[in-house]
């Protein structure tokens, strides 16, 4: 899921008007976020040496840790700055890496953030229990936090990821996944726990319902953005560059929009083309080049990521009933950047 | 885990004089258990049709369910009847299903509750996906009885569960494995959540720190008496009586008790034997039967099983604190049924 860190440079060299405001939000938030590194680097431990040497395998291997950064953002936009934040931040995190970790398994993943996946290292029983490890410590981070509301909205979440996983895996190889069935995937498997590192902030500052329903519809509208933003990039986005991280979607058969867009728009030998290579798995050399073009013959790409644009477009909006402040601006700024990296 | 069903008819009717506490456990605790029952069924639900699929295919299958029984039992016997604890016996019941269901990826396994393992129905994807479900409703369910220390406690014990999982990953085919080294996975991935279970009890009733210690250490001699006879069950019990359940941790290369002490005592010709079938993993016909024979020779398995009767001593003992009521009786009848069953 997170290919952010691959495409800022390319984004911030397309236009030097769009800032890169993943850097500008991590610049921001950064005493915030180191407290939250040590956090996780604390809550790892285990006399168990696998348990934080293969977490750390992972969690040093980075990403933008945009999750947790949303978390601590806007706490600070409502002015809220005890460590409940901070423990939340970091139990989002342990709950996307397990997450990852996870799916690893499930996918027969060779890659990962760059590296070799953990699951080819160390074996899939290992990922599996490393991320059931994470997941508990999650919880007691949350504990920590002390709020029960959180807790609930944060295991609610937790369930909805591993119901859109499975959904997922239901739909891997069926050609018919509709355009409805694709979101509502991407809204369980991603855009939820996006909605709820935003939303628990709202609950720790004890604002009130409409402002926490705001920064929950924030994280909702930013993940899903984030995630059609991915899909597109697995076919080498907008500008179709193909990067060393395309193609993973193509090859395990998931359906996601650029491909469900391009399957509805299909001539009768495009439909062949997509029965072949994804409801029946047989993939030859060129197959991938081909599916880009039949893509972007139908101009999927284009419409993914202006679904992305939208949600974003929402994203933003959705802030506005908070009083202008620089961390406002920054969490605006991440929502066009989340579709900006597409280019 | 659980070979408590097969085994309970052969217990009752090795000596009359011993009711199978087990089941007058249950008749005692219907009614709650009856509403667990229905929490769990309620809070298995999902409109990805997959999950109460699988998950009932496990829970339905049963065991006797021993974890949350505790839990209902010991808030009945210090006289707290309110929701708390049914929520907090359905959470535990669900902890164990998802470990179970990643225990059959980890272990590869090919029958769970006398069933085909749920893995190689619906493959590893799901059992990893469902569990993960599992685990995150257990605490929603834990939110809903409101109990932040109880929370606290059982994410603790999940995080210990999973460090005992990879703990015993690391041991198995060692045959180095010390019974220090044997006692301590076993505290964690057994123990643990046999602890909590207890715990949680006297959390949600308010009992000051002594009771509440005292259900602690209750849960985790049971868990520990519990494990053993398991382990000596393997390898067929103390009377040696082979079923369709035996064999599974030597065909693993796990290194429990009654291999440890054998292991501990044997001549170099034995030794050549253990490092063969164990650290090789070369077994073929005879070898567990051979396996036996050794284990026999040393008084291995009379020797796990006093380990066994110890710790249930002491869970029995711990009890003794609480005012005498059936239930006290129940859970006492309990831990020495523990033992027998391994008759």
């Amino acid at each position: 899921m997170d290919s952010m860190v691959s495409v800022k440079t390319a984004a911030a060299a397309k236009s030097a008007d769009i800032p890169n405001a993943a850097e500008a939000l991590a610049a921001l938030a950064y005493d915030d976020m180191r407290r939250v590194d040590a956090l996780i680097i604390a809550r790892l431990d285990s006399h168990v040496e696998l348990i934080p040497e293969l977490a750390r395998y992972l969690i040093e291997a980075g990403g933008k840790r945009v999750r947790p950064m949303i978390t601590v953002a806007a706490a600070n936009m409502v002015g809220h700055t005890d460590n409940a934040p901070l423990k939340l931040a970091a139990a989002v995190e342990f709950i996307h890496t397990a997450t990852l970790l996870h799916d690893d398994v499930v996918d027969e993943s060779g890659m990962r953030r760059g590296k070799v996946a953990a699951n080819l290292v160390w074996g899939n029983a290992s990922s599996v229990l490393v991320g059931d490890f994470l997941f508990a410590r999650s919880f007691s981070l949350m504990v920590e936090a002390g709020s029960m509301k959180a807790l609930g909205v944060l295991s609610g979440a937790a369930s909805t990821i591993a119901e859109g996983e499975v959904r997922q895996l239901s739909a891997v190889k069926d050609i018919g996944v509709s355009v409805d069935t694709y979101m509502q995937i991407i809204d369980a498997k991603t855009a939820a726990l996006f909605a709820a590192a935003a939303q628990v902030s709202g609950i720790v500052a004890g604002r009130p319902a409409d402002e926490e329903a705001a920064l929950e519809t924030y994280g909702r509208e930013l993940g899903l953005a984030f995630q059609l933003v991915d899909d597109a990039l697995d076919y080498g986005g907008a500008s179709a560059k193909l990067g060393k991280s395309t193609g993973d979607d193509f090859r395990e058969g998931k359906v996601t929009l650029p491909v469900a867009l391009a399957i509805a728009a299909a001539s009768g030998e495009e439909a062949g083309f997509w029965t072949r290579v994804i409801a029946n798995g047989e993939q030859a050399d060129g197959d991938f080049d081909h599916a880009i073009r039949l893509i972007n013959l139908h101009g999927a790409l284009d419409a993914t990521v202006n679904q992305a644009r939208a949600h974003a477009k929402r994203a933003r909006e959705a802030l506005a009933i908070f009083p202008a402040n620089k961390w406002r601006t920054a969490l605006e700024d991440l929502a066009d950047f989340v579709v900006e990296r597409a280019y």
